[in-house]
């Protein structure tokens, strides 16, 4: 992952196009640093040509007087001067060849990052570094992949060499852009102040406005034929950008050193600078106001962060990385999909914006919304059910969006509408039925779903009745369905945990349909429902759910067998004459699939696990594969006629500035083309088999359908955690893998959770040699616990490599509190 | 603006890089259209070189069998063979030149449009079309600005030709980002099938990834010394492209057809498939069930969208386009600050989703949010006042934090914070003080800071007391304050209008405390909030403001003096013994700056003009430049220690997934400097100049201070404007004009004012000539009207030609309904 080093500063250098000059400029630079006593090394990861510019024989050619201080080395070499994927691939073509099999981008910039790190550790003082790359910023890497993205794990700072021939603007600019869809930070601009052309004087200004120093050099001699005297020429040419007359080089130099040191100055600033000006969402500051409380993200690549190292650990010197990979254990409060700067997302975003900026909505329609619309309501998760998509900004919008869409249906339906009929009061007091432990999001409204409880304000007031609801979890090794007091009084047996059969079984709530516990809950539900109606003073006017998995409510798998139930009785309770096929009964349902939708559980969506549709569903997070926010409320045809008429006022008078930008829908529509490509990936079909044939439970016999139930964790991983004294109970649907702590106290206030995995958040030191970060280097883990739960999250392509060695972390840091 | 013509389909031809065949191919490709029997015409706006290859010259070249089907043209020539801004500059410098001077983007642009409508004009039957661009991508033409910029408002579709040069994978690819960054279609990337390098083999699977066709075609000849051989040589190439043998080029130009054929297909599907799938925001579908009734934006390009004309109006023929131009009259729903489609916006957010894509907050911190908080808290809208910034996804949400921060100042300080004390249901009746007529936004919490009006839902709970306020217009020539009857009466003389001063003096808000109508206001207040405190349940929490203009509710510019001396009334009701300075005083006071803040009406912040600085301040909008959702509460150190001690529960549990996404942020910052340049541009300098000396009002003197006050709207036209009998009333500030149009029914049903100006909603035919348009096309008026209150909005930057057209097309409209 990114490098850093204090005392070396290292920067890549990558060019408009092949033939710029960017070997002869790389090599004034390294001159120039060790003119200026710089202990000076230069690499070039890949090079193919029969002359190589590396090694001794570049020193030789090109070093002049400085030699012993100069370090130079070649990585990876190939004979034909073709682009480096080409000749790595003609290279392994012949037979007599020794050269080994193409390395891999892995391989590749883990042997660059090597490089680095030893050549840091050899500094004594004060050292440079270039690290030149091969052609364009595009060129093809060995393996293929494109420069640009392929070092961009070590997102070194970046000297672009210009194109100074005719076309060279063009080319200079766009190899610009290019680099900054990357997120690079372009230190300079160096080209060859060309008389005829001029470009230099064009690209000046052009760069200056945007920020970047443009250095002009003087042009170098032509290529003479005579190789003496072209090395004389050439070493002229040298002497003249070095010499004090022409000060351009070493302003250059200069200008590279200062952002290098404001680069630290600002990393090593920004803790304190945050503590006095950030209100963090969701933080107790008097809990936190050391700078050591503070994670810095200079950037993120993949699953994973390069954060600013604030420690003061004894085994950390000047030669280490003040840049540490951090696994992102959360997906980011549960938004990644594919992965941090995820190119395809960054040109979908740029894609729109370069196209419509933002347009507004009423009225109004675009390519990106549309496509987005009709691919969520007619293929996506509304298939079969939803006929309509309203736009909005995050979850808690999207909700409280579903929540007036549901309560006008219910007034029209029951009162005749928001402006007839009902008094205010008894509009105000139309209830919620959903779960204890729900969570819709911090606007009030979305608040107002749920019961009172930690998360809460002056203005809440719940609005409703909540069921304590069954849950599934795994202990010992064992399914468990664990029943609340009230409906375990219900059973035959009176037990509250029902243990036995296997995930996938349980899971299968078609099938469970016909069972006593479907019974059981049946009699309880309705006895409930009818009990509420006589006694409560407010009426019931929807039923909100977080199918299959309640997230921030404690990360609780619900008994989906319940949900299940429950939607079917207030169902079976409409009283409506008019009904016509297609209508809600009973009450509007809505499924919040915020959290759980699009893959984060493994499915697309709970209408598939459930085996009913709502009348409503909300989706973001996950939605634009966690770029920007964006999220979509979805209704029936049934719903949507509830506003249908010919006045204004009883429109759904609800809307957002940026409603449904383009952007926002690109993105997603980007997200929805990617997820569709990952669910038929080999990576996904060896998780699923893995846990079709898991003797995952101790008890459980493979099933031969193929799974709707699986998981990214390891079946076995997660048979062994249910095993630890230390884990009460443990579950795992797609992403996300859960455990509750052991611990009397319990609840959001608990830290037990926190505390024992306290030491997976430092870097394992030992792990060096086989981290799965790109580039190779210890990484930690940030990870987010709510009280005595602990929750890991992946994204939707995390490498298998990288969950084995979460696994592995989370497995050490448990084991070592085994009572 | 784009063009788009149905039986001419045009193709603008972009290279990778010079040099690369561009000539030939698009030569190729017009020969290949010419033998499938099309009309067929090629454009090559700037040629530089000794060689034109345009015209009768190109024809003879390269036309060979078809030069009757084929018509060349090249718009402006240059000889010398560099770069067309140098070739352009060059010829001007050559006194003995007849060069006119240097063609603008805009008269460069237009000519370009101009002759692809004279083509589109004699097609008879079915045509195509090639327009040439010089060099690479981002070649300067002939102004300076670079090609994909300065062609981009034609935004006509693509064919990329590649570099099949060493190095040609880079320059294909990275031209390829920049073109989607402008937001262009590329419907083909065409090269040269070269053998050694092989880049054609490399990019048809890299694009065929991404949706584009690639096209590689037979390499040409070697260029040859004599010049009859060459065209020989040459011209056998084209045979063999063109033979039966070689499918390639013919399988291209059918891809072309048919992604013309597509575009066309999809907007003419769009209003459908829109009215079948979306629900819009604030839209009463039962009044819009057209297909007519939906505004299908293709495109949009600085202030003005390009739409999808499905207008059946009899001038309108095969030859007009379908696409177009019409002014986007609501800066889209108030968001644009500098029109759509910015390149820096749009590299602003690809470079923070190459650097980070989105990386959680909580506990976190990174560059692009930190460098924002600081900007706003401590030298932008917070300068002076605010120490914190905590952001959300948009207005509404920003409100409800901002709500959320105010009652728990303010219940902590009466009754020891949200878990102690006070009893639940006191602390749900906390109110609100305020005005009529405001707006926070459409989540519940927001909304139940308002009263009860248009806007509600069932849940909706006005939580407060509101006063009707006095407002501000020019009636007939002169600034009128008109008092609502409860303040008039409480007036020496009774009455409800106060009339005279200029408009720079009724913002001196200091001058004005001093008037007896200052005293008026605060005895009204002092014994309205009296009479609340003895008489109301609830208890008053906080006070809201949206400071000088109340949007939504109408467009009401209030009395500055009423709401600067509503503030100072309730502070100084405080009652707070402990008040150390810097804590909030008698009530925590909200600014809701969401729709006003930065610069939207002038100014940056509403404090400058009222002379006090609230507690708590949101900011949205005009915060992203328009581009993408983003919100900011910020909040003084004495709000922010309400929520500070060492227990989770107390702290402001509020947060969205998305909270400071870095491509947000970043854009955010991006704003933020632009708004600092063009605050010291000529353009503003100019406007402000204007108002200055105006005698906009006919009892105005002008006056010697800078103007805090300004408007990009015309004095004379604004001041015209409140003559006419139509108009009721009118006012303006910065972007914003307002005006009443005289209708007895008048409120939110009212249609008056949208009826008055149905005019401008359709293109002004007669106008082809003077259109301000880029591209210069007759264009319409895409305008929001708020019952009988029609309101203009511009972006910061739109042109003083497009505001001055729309001013005369406004009175137009206006004029033509004079009673």
């Amino acid at each position: 992952m990114s490098l850093l080093f204090s005392h070396l500063r290292v920067h890549q250098v990558f060019g408009a196009n092949t033939d710029v000059g960017k070997t002869l400029l790389t090599s004034a630079l390294v001159r120039a640093s060790a003119t200026k006593g710089k202990e000076t090394y230069y690499l070039k990861p890949a090079s193919t040509g029969p002359l190589s510019d590396a090694d001794d024989e570049y020193v030789k050619r090109y070093a002049g007087d400085h030699r012993n201080k100069i370090k130079a080395h070649c990585l990876f070499r190939y004979n034909e001067p073709v682009s480096p994927h080409l000749a790595a691939k003609l290279a392994q073509a012949d037979a007599a060849s020794t050269t080994p099999s193409i390395p891999s981008d892995d391989t590749f910039i883990g042997a660059i990052a090597a490089y680095v790190r030893e050549c840091s550790s050899r500094v004594r003082i004060s050292g440079h570094m270039y690290v030149e790359t091969a052609g364009g910023v595009h060129s093809p890497t060995l393996s293929g992949t494109t420069q640009v993205d392929s070092y961009r794990p070590l997102r070194l700072p970046t000297i672009l060499i210009g194109d100074s021939r005719l076309g060279g603007i063009s080319a200079t600019i766009s190899a610009y852009e290019s680099l900054t869809l990357r997120g690079y930070d372009v230190d300079a601009v160096l080209l060859f102040r060309e008389d005829y052309y001029r470009n230099w004087e064009f690209l000046e200004p052009y760069f200056g406005e945007r920020g970047l120093k443009v250095g002009a050099l003087a042009t170098p001699p032509e290529k003479h034929a005579d190789a003496a005297t072209n090395f004389t020429q050439t070493d002229q040419w040298y002497q003249k950008l070095l010499s004090p007359a022409d000060s351009a080089l070493f302003d250059i130099l200069s200008h590279l050193d200062e952002r290098h040191i404001r680069r630290l100055e600002e990393l090593h600033s920004m803790p304190r600078r945050t503590l006095d000006t950030i209100w963090w969402p969701f933080v107790q500051h008097g809990l936190y106001k050391n700078e050591q409380d503070v994670n810095v993200i200079d950037s993120a690549h993949g699953d994973v962060f390069s954060v600013f190292k604030t420690s003061t650990d004894k085994t950390d010197s000047l030669h280490t990385s003040v840049l540490q990979p951090q696994f992102d254990g959360s997906a980011s409060w549960w938004t990644q999909a594919f992965g941090h700067a995820n190119p395809s997302l960054t040109l979908a975003a740029a894609r729109a914006a370069g196209r419509y900026g933002h347009v507004m909505f009423p009225q109004c329609t675009h390519t990106p919304a549309l496509k987005l619309a009709e691919r969520l309501v007619k293929s996506g998760p509304g298939k079969g059910w939803a006929s309509r998509a309203f736009f909005s900004d995050d979850g808690s919008t999207g909700m409280e969006v579903a929540i007036k869409m549901a309560l006008r249906a219910f007034s029209v339906r029951d009162a005749g509408g928001l402006h007839d009929g009902q008094d205010r009061q008894k509009r105000r007091d139309l209830g919620i039925l959903g779960l204890k432990g729900s969570y819709h999001g911090d606007t009030i409204g979305a608040m107002d779903a749920c019961e009172e409880g930690v998360y809460t304000c002056e203005w809440h007031e719940a609005k409703g009745y909540w069921f304590d609801p069954p849950s599934v979890s795994i202990r010992k090794g064992r399914i468990v369905v664990s029943l609340p007091p009230a409906i375990a009084s219900e059973t035959q047996d009176g037990k509250a945990d029902i243990v036995g059969g296997t995930v996938d079984s349980t899971y299968d709530v078609e099938k469970r349909l016909t069972t006593p516990l479907a019974d059981t809950y049946r009699r309880y539900i309705t006895g409930a429902l009818e009990k509420l109606s006589q006694s409560s003073s407010s009426t019931l006017a929807a039923l909100v759910l977080e199918p299959i998995v309640m997230g921030a409510g404690g990360m609780i798998f619900v008994d989906p067998l319940f949900q299940r139930v429950l939607i079917d009785v207030v169902r079976s309770r409409d009283t409506h004459s008019g009904r016509i096929p297609g209508d809600w009964q009973g009450l509007p349902v809505i499924f919040d699939e915020v959290f759980i939708g699009l893959y984060r559980l493994g499915f697309e969506t709970a209408t598939s696990i459930l085996g009913v549709n709502p009348d409503i569903s909300v989706h973001a997070k996950v939605l634009t594969g966690g770029l920007v926010p964006l999220a979509v409320t979805m209704a029936s045809e049934s719903i949507f006629d509830s506003f249908y008429n010919d006045k204004k006022a009883d429109a759904l008078l609800h809307g957002h500035s940026y409603t449904a930008y383009p952007v926002g829908c690109e993105v997603a529509n980007e997200t929805l083309g990617l997820i569709e490509k990952l669910s038929k990936s080999d990576e996904w079909l060896e998780a699923q088999n893995k846990w079709q044939t898991a003797e995952l439970v101790e008890d459980a016999q493979s099933s031969s359908t193929a799974p709707r139930i699986w998981s990214f964790w390891d079946p076995s991983f997660v048979n062994a955690l249910s095993h630890l004294d230390v884990v009460e109970e443990v579950m795992t649907l797609g992403t996300v893998l859960a455990f509750k702590v052991s611990d009397n106290t319990g609840g959001y206030q608990s830290h037990s959770a926190q505390t024992i995995l306290s030491s997976i958040g430092r870097a394992a030191v030992d792990e060096n040699s086989s981290s799965p970060v790109l580039g190779g280097a210890p990484y930690c883990i940030n990870y987010r616990t709510l009280g005595n739960i602990a929750y890991f999250m992946l994204s939707l392509n995390t490498s298998k490599a990288m969950v084995r060695s979460v696994e592995d972390r989370i497995w050490s840091a448990l084991s070592a509190h085994r009572r």
